[in-house]
């Protein structure tokens, strides 16, 4: 590809369903990229393989491979453990799991580990790690601060001066999903999920009533029935009982946090909803575009791992 | 079939599922029974139709036809409406629904409805008012205080004098049911749930952190990946959460409604686990087996709707 400034890296991030590959150059910027619905849970080690041999083949002037996510756990190729915060670069750097796949040598990343002080109990993160490294050094989030990386898992990571020093998740997205897919909820969902009066009201409920959502999810099935709800409000409702239980969880975690201005990264519906709903409790998120967090997240990495 | 004190009546509890009918002499015996797997959700009118002529060929002799469940739903032969709370047998006998399936003349049990003092939010039930009138007139629940129904469903019902006075229902079965189906949390169930320490470090997580189930659940998975928790009582831990949390939620919503003894109606493995989350937090269930709940219940409409 004559790239002047070298062969570039590899950066693989590999999750349960989806696998996307990027030539790094050592400038930073993404040559080239290969995305696929090739993801872990849908694979066997051969494929793994087989997968890795066909980038490799295509880009055969690539000098290092990094890998993060799945591909990390002990349903991927290789257990690469987890790091135990407060952590950051250069402990992830330090600890990369180096495999072969097949033919090609990778450095895959750790995951993150964490005990919360409030209720003593463990965290887990993997391939976020690496999204966050890339936000923190292309300045998109502040290197001391709380960030939210709303999703199917939400995460609430609190940094300190570019490490991570604890986080939250809730799995807020699959409950969603899941419970709307069929069953009793799935009978009062019609229609994409906005951020009006419905998951006000929802927002309200999930975060002051004091009461936990398997009550107050029937409850949304109870107000459809007895007409306090239109059908085609039904998920802007459970999308905001699912986000004001998740919020009144951070502030309980860390009181204050969501006063001031937050990052937010992620998809952008999801986003919106996240930032309506803080707003709402008197916070404000700023939504982080990052495009190319991931990418960035290696080239920290591996810049990190040839320094040291 | 030589039934000396007439014909008889039937009642018929249908469900999204399943379709169980009764015939009961007047003297409240059950003479014969039709149990089959085919719920509401699964047939059209013409099918429902055709079920019940197949039954009423059967018994032809029954003077009077009750019916329950989802079949008085919106997806059902016919809405027949919920009666708000507080009400009891007097109110349900004069609110029943009379419809003609196919030839057969119908008598539908409307569901009840109530909206909770503590959060102004709606309930409802449907069917379990039959069974519910069936453990009353035959003395297996006292006529005033809380009863539990656990199921996919949980309900938490408030009689006073007979009458139902108000209601909690919590979706903690279905939940469950659900997220360990697939997904994430498929991931970390291994066998069924008992009542031993993991069940019970649920039980106080859910019951006592004051985080939402959003987060909690997740953290099974986290304890699991971090060998605070093995796989195989991943069950157990999840069901402790669900249960706590719903016990918590009873607890706020009439205060020290727990303390006493409580009579628990339901499948014996799960009241096994709402008896131990009780023991627990301090109180006493009191497991009712009462396989003839639903057919008392029709009983003691027919000899009210016939009194009035």
């Amino acid at each position: 590809m004559g790239d002047k400034d070298g062969g570039g890296i590899v950066g693989v991030n590999w999750g349960s369903s989806n696998f996307r590959a990027f030539l790094i150059g050592d400038d930073g910027q993404v040559r080239d990229t290969v995305e696929q619905p090739r993801g872990i849970a849908g694979l066997d080690r051969a494929q793994m393989q087989a997968l890795i041999a066909e980038v490799a083949a295509r880009w055969p002037q690539a000098t290092r491979w990094y890998a993060s996510g799945m591909i990390g756990s002990n349903i991927g190729w290789s257990d690469a453990g987890y790091v135990d915060c407060p952590t950051g670069l250069a402990q992830l750097a330090a600890h990369l799991h180096e495999v072969r796949i097949g033919e090609v040598p990778v450095a895959i990343v750790p995951g993150l580990a964490c005990r919360r002080a409030v209720d003593d109990a463990p965290d887990i993160m993997r391939g976020e790690e690496t999204e966050l490294l890339g936000l923190i050094a292309s300045g998109h989030v502040p290197a001391t601060g709380l960030v939210a990386l709303p999703g199917t898992h939400s995460k609430w990571v609190r940094l300190r001066d570019g490490a991570v020093v604890d986080f939250m998740t809730a799995m807020s997205g699959e409950i969603f999903d899941r419970l709307t897919a069929a069953g009793l909820l799935a009978s009062v969902v019609d229609g994409p999920a906005e951020a009006g009066d419905a998951f006000h009201a929802g927002l309200k409920a999930g975060h002051d009533s004091g009461l936990g959502l398997g009550t107050l999810l029937f409850g949304a099935r109870a107000r459809v029935i007895r007409q306090d709800l239109p059908k085609r409000d039904g998920a802007s409702y459970l999308r905001g009982l699912l986000i004001g239980a998740e919020l009144a969880d951070v502030a309980r975690l860390w009181p204050g946090a969501l006063a001031g201005t937050l990052p937010l990264v992620g998809a952008a519906p999801v986003c919106a909803l996240y930032a309506a709903g803080m707003a709402a409790l008197g916070g404000h998120a700023q939504q982080i575009l990052s495009h190319d967090a991931v990418t960035r997240g290696f080239a920290a990495l591996h810049a990190e791992a040839v320094a040291a």
